[in-house]
């Protein structure tokens, strides 16, 4: 976390042309001013309560016009389990990529990939990266595992009891398993590990949890495994929690490369020479030269995993088809691959751990969210892993895409074009 | 990446419940078959183009209605440099935090934050961290650097020539930045880093980027430099490349600890004890020990830094405020920490180095997102340091609330109440 | 791997006031000269080969005494298993620290620790952290799980091909085992697990290895499972190679948290106040200080685990006890937690994934190494777990009394008196 | 630091074939019984007090001979400086790789490596990859930067004093060397980087120490920069400690490859494709595949950086030439690359970040330590960055011999030929 002292005090010089030290000091100290107007107590969604939001905020009237539309005041109940404080909705464009070919193991077929976002280039470098693998054919991807993971933790006064607690956790698990799947009708444990670090013990719970994404669902589950620990175990804990931060959850970790966070997927794409020409206007064996030079450069600066850049492809699918956007920090982490082939064409993999991903729950029902994943062609019950296989396939564009322009040269125009006019 | 072997048994068994062996391997195959319609060729944004994109999608008008709302037709065109091949936009459900008090070297207040997510619990989770901190008399918040790093690299015949270029290199830090700045307005290069690794040389440009956060305006002046550098060197590179993936740009890097990426911003506040009973049922204790368990659990799970859920908070921000949200893969990074004062009150600071915002160019200037920055109180010129400080504010009230909630055994709770009604 | 643009102006100057720039560019040039005197052919140790290679060395008469002294010379058929190209023996001092009591699920006693190195105050800081463990009745200590890996690896045609081979090799388990433990009499196959990263397969192949620290053995084992994949195979890989990197061999890796890699093994004391300030002259709530401040430093450093110095008791145990000393990369990870007591006093624990240790095979035989294990107590078949315990005990010792230093203020002065005299 | 239930409830029932979980559990209590015999409590070397710590160890006549052979009873006072609690010397065997062919900045010349190893195979594989680059002409290798540095901390009541403190220090750069550089006669104060954490702050002081591997020197020149800081901020810290763990020593940290610690090297090789068969026994092509792979192996696994097996070669040549060899922790990551050339041969480099080595102090004083760096033509003053390069070069040999091997399927013959003779 640290910067060279030369560069710091350039910051300082440059911080200092505005305020003294003292001044800045100052800003810093707690104020006992008394608070501005508050928000209502109550967060639920009702017309009224939202009405009375905005009478808070100082915002002028074309906020609350761009915010509260005439469509998103008619849906608004539609929202009322998924946000709190409501106050409107912002409108995130949605671009197409695609269609582009799949062929996977639970998504078959050519598929039109809705983009939300607002950086320029993005979604033209998608879609002419999904372009390229379908008219390879389309790409191959495969599912490699699925699970969403709980990591409850629990203090003892010694490695004794520490070690009596591990003796008799490592024969509970059909009884665990029966306290989480009473909790759910989708959820499934699936495994369970355990960390002994000194007198705590950490509880690695894992699910399978159908086609929600599943981490209320396993919250849930696990909350109904810690009570029954409690209640049963031959050695009580000093204090314990439902979650102690080794699941993973919401950050890219080198675990998830051992153990399961969502759904691990794999997906290739074997293009001839001709095609890598035609379409990007590069070689296969400069391409392969980026990779190389880029994989270093990854592994250089410390990455979990080498890639370009999945989190461009998936924070847009995810906004546009309702998944937690949050979880881009665990789900952009993976292995890209290029190679050329003994006939002279490229062959490209991408390989990600960590897709959290879901067709039903979350933030899939929600109106225009639910429009993308029918767009895309993956709504409802049945369709989470295909949707994990799509996001894949799109990562294999997004790298083939952007990696064609770094070579052709063209990786600046694009951006100068595109987002200058 | 691995599976143990039992576990991968199991999953093989349930896929094949469904498809034999040999249906799935023929499934993977590339396919011959016509493509389906096609979109438009033009990516731009136009209504006949939209019209057009719409009929070749085979999804229904309720979709098409969903997406295409009176008001994104009406403010249609304000959407053309952010996206390609657009067909409408997707809503976000935006709930307010706050009022927050920060004191920071820049934000210096009381902030409504408004947060775009379709994730129950997290708004009111967030909102609770802000009164906790508003009532403490808020927060302290301190910018600690800033700068933006594009990372172009040059491949040489061998090491002898890689040398040559360096001492050539480490002599231009002037020339380079004349460059550079001759291609913007409001950026300025402000160092420079060099790698050597066998033949290949890496150099790290880093930029002060002014209120955008800087991607597109780093790429075309380190463009230039690439362009001079080729005129110029007294030695010839045999490839290059304008960004060879050593500026994390897009990913969690150990790399983004040490140098430059966004602004690095730290936190602080100290509660106490009673607010932190009153308002979240615990003592500090109880989330020291949390705090202990938990940093513990992400050391062992491989994470860069130890934190909570930035990402949830920063996500929801960035969404809300035309951020670019895939920057949740880099920025999601820090460090909490919790610590029990001499008067049995709590200490708590996060510190995030990779905060990737701005108050102009990219998303900000959406009507919504612009709407949202106004109700933040930091839209345009000259607010992107202030909104940095607001984000690490944010995220320490995002810690305190969840890790609250873990220690009072209402984290469960609050979820089910809040996602299922 | 990068290094400011100012720094690297500043070496650049250095290194340039001996030598011009082209002198420099010249020396590194490939060279046609003739070789000097080669060494002979057969590496093997015999008294002949010896003293031809002696005469090939420019090296005077007093280095071939000191490396070949007379004890060297009459035990030298002991070492022709263990070297090549044999000179000689090195002497490393050895220290010893102690007694310290160990309560183990194997080690149970008081150990007298050989500690081999040439770094002054070290065996004099281990030596002052094992009385404060004993003078507390001992520090328990706990085996966890243990086995060593090897991670063959095959390259397929496609992701099909792939697909297939997993779905065969994930019902293979109980044929490798049997393969694999005819080519030994002590390894057993004890789990397998597989990375699919697009068209590759890699294996790890875990072993129990008795009481070898069993490379060897699990390098021989899993050549043996490779031989009988190539012949059994249903699909057929490309090429292959019996070791892909993907063990964590010689290196420390994120992965070895959760895998397993050599023995696993967690050590913990509590000690009085009382204790702590007579023989540390600090206390526990400065020493807790010290840890928090000290764990975030390793986490914003970017280290796997967090911890002080395992490396230095390591290294000089494995020198002394003949253990394979390059394993330190792996071995010196962990986690050290220091928690003060509601009675005020020190918790102090310490977890090591990855110890590589064994006591029989490699250097174990060797004349003063075993001489060493015999000094521990551990010396031969039966004393592998014990001698893990007795490393993760060492490693608290260590990390106990170099805290207490820097707490005390007695870091500096120590290394000041012990190396300078 | 997970382990799976199944495998946790086999080893479970492993231990428990011994013993009772109520006898395991009674062993691992804290014990009351007497100490045994204690070593002398002066920890110096005097041939009186050697004989008195034998007197005490249970361990025959046989192990002392051993260890105090009469050379080491001869030359015993030479050991004086560098242990404590001496007993005598453990005997390392020392074998020869090489000559070893460097054209280097500073290394120029054939090397004979003297390596000091228990592990059969080692010097063997070494001395072969050694011949390779030899008959290439030898490889170039260029030090790239140097330094060592120290990272106190210091606690502040809160961010204001925190940001206070830094904005002075951020201008005492001179005045800290000028602390520094009064306590040393070789070392230089190079740098500073500055971490602010919350209210923590952690300034890491770079040195460059001559030709010392230079931790004592830098540890007594920050303890008296830490008391100057102590005597002249303008505001003091609650406490504050002269190392807090971010300095990176003796671990492998990401850290490291953007600061610096110890010598920074990078070394290259370029093959024609006759030369790697001949004497490897395979092609150009099949090590590139190897090095894709393997690449990928170790990014999956979790490591810092990427590379095959430097820690044998550094701990062997570290034992052998009184380096610390603890630093191995930190010194054997790095980046090694193998490119097939347009002529078909094969381009090997390895860039290692964290060499910790010197040429006097430490244990290069020691007689045959001394006698070994002779062999090797670089003992005394002057020659640091050589034997910094030559390491390099050697990393380099071992990368391209066990490669060469593990492509040849050579890699399980060699260890059962030289192991089990």
């Amino acid at each position: 976390m640290s910067t060279e002292h030369r560069q710091a005090k350039d910051y300082l010089a440059r911080i200092l042309e505005a305020h003294s030290l003292e001044d800045l000091n100052a800003r810093l100290a707690p104020s006992p001013e008394p608070m501005p107007a508050r928000l209502p107590r109550d967060p639920r969604l009702t017309p009224g309560a939202v009405d009375k939001r905005w009478a808070v905020l100082a915002s002028g009237d074309e906020g609350k016009d761009l915010l509260l539309d005439p469509q998103t005041q008619a849906l608004m109940e539609r929202y009322q389990r998924n946000i709190e404080n409501f106050v409107g909705t912002v409108k995130v464009p949605v671009g197409i990529a695609g269609p582009l070919r799949v062929n996977g193991l639970f998504a078959k077929g050519d598929y039109y990939v809705p983009l939300a976002t607002s950086e320029a280039a993005l979604v033209a470098s998608y879609h002419r990266g999904a372009q390229l693998i379908s008219r390879a054919g389309g790409c191959s991807a495969m599912l490699l595992n699925e699970g969403v993971g709980r990591a409850p933790a629990f203090a003892f006064r010694n490695l004794r009891e520490a070690g009596r607690f591990v003796a008799w956790a490592v024969q509970q698990f059909e009884a665990f398993r029966a306290v989480a799947e009473a909790t759910t009708r989708h959820g499934e444990l699936s495994d369970l590990r355990l960390t002994v670090e000194g007198n705590h013990v950490y509880l690695l719970l894992e699910y399978h949890t159908g086609d929600a994404s599943g981490q209320n669902m396993v919250t849930l589950a696990t909350d109904a495994v810690v009570e029954h620990i409690l209640a049963s175990s031959p050695v009580k804990p000093q204090y314990h929690f439902v979650e102690a931060n080794l699941s993973g959850d919401k950050k890219a970790s080198a675990q998830s490369f051992q153990s399961v966070r969502g759904k691990k997927v794999t997906a290739e794409v074997e293009l001839p020479a001709a095609l890598v020409e035609q379409v990007l206007h590069t070689t296969g064996q400069r391409m392969t030269e980026y990779w190389r030079m880029s994989a270093l450069g990854g592994v250089m600066s410390g990455t979990l995993g080498v890639q370009g850049h999945y989190a461009n492809g998936l924070a847009a699918l995810y906004i546009a088809c309702g998944q937690d956007a949050a979880c881009v920090a665990e789900s952009a982490v993976g292995v890209t691959r290029f190679e050329l082939t003994p006939q002279g064409g490229l062959y490209a993999s991408v390989t990600l751990p960590n897709l959290m991903v879901g067709t039903v729950g979350g933030g899939t029902g929600l109106p225009s969210q639910r429009a993308c994943l029918e767009i895309l062609g993956v709504a409802g019950p049945g369709h989470a892993r295909a949707l994990a296989e799509v996001c894949a396939a799109l990562s294999l564009a997004g790298e083939l895409s952007i990696i064609g322009a770094l070579c052709a040269g063209h990786f600046a125009r694009a951006h100068r074009q595109l987002a200058r006019g």
